[in-house]
């Protein structure tokens, strides 16, 4: 029966859609979560889902079930190595989770965890990452309500591998989107950027910048519970992961057809970051952070929701980076130090693969 | 600084829970579904997790939010071929966690859906596997409502993983849970098992069998539904994967604290499948299926929901195979064409590795 052995399927029919024909294979830059990424969504994905709502960059779904209005998201993690300065990856993948749903507003409620392993590895490291992932949920406030482990064969897998999904639940009254934004609006950030993948690009590769710098792997939805308290009217929230605040600066100005002007000098750069950005010819606005977010706050709210982050342990280092403008709309321009201007492009891919 | 070159965290504390001393690393059984997956959730995952419920062999937890009673389940997939007769990877990430959510009765409804790439494989099987998804989800009439892509190294990964989670609705007055089997209920199956086991093994192995042997791999919503709509007593349900209808009868066992009596001769088994097994040294009720589910029924509505199954499509070939009885709890045992009796015990892992 020669059909038993044939069990590939017939592809005759498919057309490589056209963006996507000159690059017939997947590449590192396609789970780097910039235009690489996009395009998969935009031009697979989302149309094989029948999904079109995917193509708009949600860090989560809000849908509504049984009368209720829920926040829906799910993440895997392959960062390499699986611990690292100030986390790992049982911290990211309650944390990112958690804070994908923070992004909609939602109240984060529940996890589940799929471990996806390597044969051969050790126990211990599945029990270390296990209580990682425990702690950093209780930290969060949220259950792991269910999970699946799956084995593959040494040689095809990577030690460890996690995926959460998160459900929570959207206050009423709150409509947090990327296409929210609006001219007027003031563009916060909640703190020191670059300190993510910075930290784990130095253990991976051994470098020494002379000091220890830690990941800001961090649980959000305290912080953005203290800022809805100050108005529910908060338009866009998004924690700047893979590709950085380029990355999520550029998607909420495409998504919500709006200029984003930024002043350099206001953006929060800790100088170990920027020392060791300079060393290795990164731009700080590019590297990954999993414990801060952007807000596109309402010109009347952003004194208040500033004063409320500043309150909060999470967002002690707030500050105000710019502003939302008609100019220039679906792009990010930066005002640099010397009162000239560059545009802040959209990453192709992420410059530190796997750092989450 | 040498802390930037030691991301280890210090281990030195960590004590090997008992039952899983001989064990210390990761092998394929610890995803097969059997004894040794249910000690690493047990002595691992849900004291780390604080979530003793996760050791109660649940297809998928029954949780409360904003005044909804949900289901929500995830699982991986990374069986091998990729497609194989009757269904591909594609169409277990949808009708795997699906069936999850049916098996607690709930109304599938939102899926999350998160591939992990291979560097190097090539963007028309990507497509592949995502048309899959697309016109499983239609067919199950559940939406994908948001995802995650992550791509590692060739040689990391292999091909195409993929993870879905899922949430639906669990109607008013219905709870089904593996822990309330009672003495009386009647066993039924829904069909013809060993299928999907036999055709997945049939590609990877180069077997021919004589025949044609499919997948059954299918969305079971429907028949839950129908089954429901005779009565919302319907004590449990579930979709005998990894391990089989052995296993998913040995779990329920054990979480009821019951005995299970099957009649061999009941079973459906095709005699492809009989054929396929007998060569290869394998027993079908520990095959695994995609589309089938065992249900215990209280005894007095027992033949109106087998008329209900026997009058859905995907419920065609119902057959009553046993009872639930208060002789040996925990333990299932069969009753032979012969009169004797045996002990199916539970499986360890799964015979066939990477079948889901």
């Amino acid at each position: 029966m020669a059909e038993l052995l044939a069990p590939a399927p017939d592809f005759s029919g498919w057309t490589c859609p056209a963006p996507l024909r000159d690059q017939p294979r997947i590449v590192m830059g396609h789970g780097g979560g910039g235009t690489l990424s996009s395009e998969l969504v935009e031009h697979v994905f989302a149309p094989a889902f029948g999904s079109p709502e995917l193509s708009g960059f949600p860090d989560s779904a809000v849908l509504r079930l049984g009368g209720a209005r829920l926040a829906f998201s799910t993440d895997s993690f392959v960062v390499r190595p699986l611990f690292f300065p100030g986390g790992s990856i049982g911290d990211l993948a309650v944390n990112g989770t958690v804070n994908d749903l923070a992004m909609s507003g939602a109240v984060p409620a529940f996890l589940s965890c799929a471990f996806l392993l390597e044969e051969g590895v050790e126990l211990e490291t599945v029990a270390r990452v296990a209580e990682a992932i425990g702690a950093a949920a209780r930290a969060a406030g949220v259950r792991v309500a269910t999970g699946d482990t799956k084995v593959v064969e040494s040689g095809h897998g990577d030690g460890v591998y996690v995926n959460t999904a998160g459900i929570g639940l959207v206050p009423d009254g709150v409509d947090i989107r990327p296409d929210r934004a609006v001219p007027g609006d003031v563009v916060i950030v909640s703190g020191p950027i670059g300190l993510h993948g910075v930290a784990v690009m130095s253990v991976r590769e051994g470098l020494e910048f002379g000091v220890r710098i830690e990941s800001d792997c961090a649980p959000l939805g305290g912080l953005v519970a203290a800022m809805l308290a100050v108005t529910p009217d908060l338009h866009v929230l998004r924690d700047p992961t893979r590709g950085g605040v380029a990355a999520a600066l550029n998607e909420i100005a495409a998504s919500s057809s709006v200029g984003v002007l930024l002043q350099e000098r206001a953006l929060p750069v800790p100088p170990e970051v920027a020392n060791a950005c300079a060393l290795l010819g990164l731009d700080p606005l590019y590297v990954a952070n999993e414990g801060k977010l952007v807000a596109f706050v309402p010109r009347e709210h952003a004194d208040a929701v500033l004063a409320a982050m500043l309150a909060h342990p999470l967002g002690a280092g707030a500050r105000i980076i710019g502003e939302c403008v008609d100019a220039h709309p679906g792009m990010v321009v930066a005002r640099t130090a010397f009162g000239a201007t560059r545009v802040v492009d959209r990453p192709l891919g992420e410059q530190l693969p796997r750092i989450c």
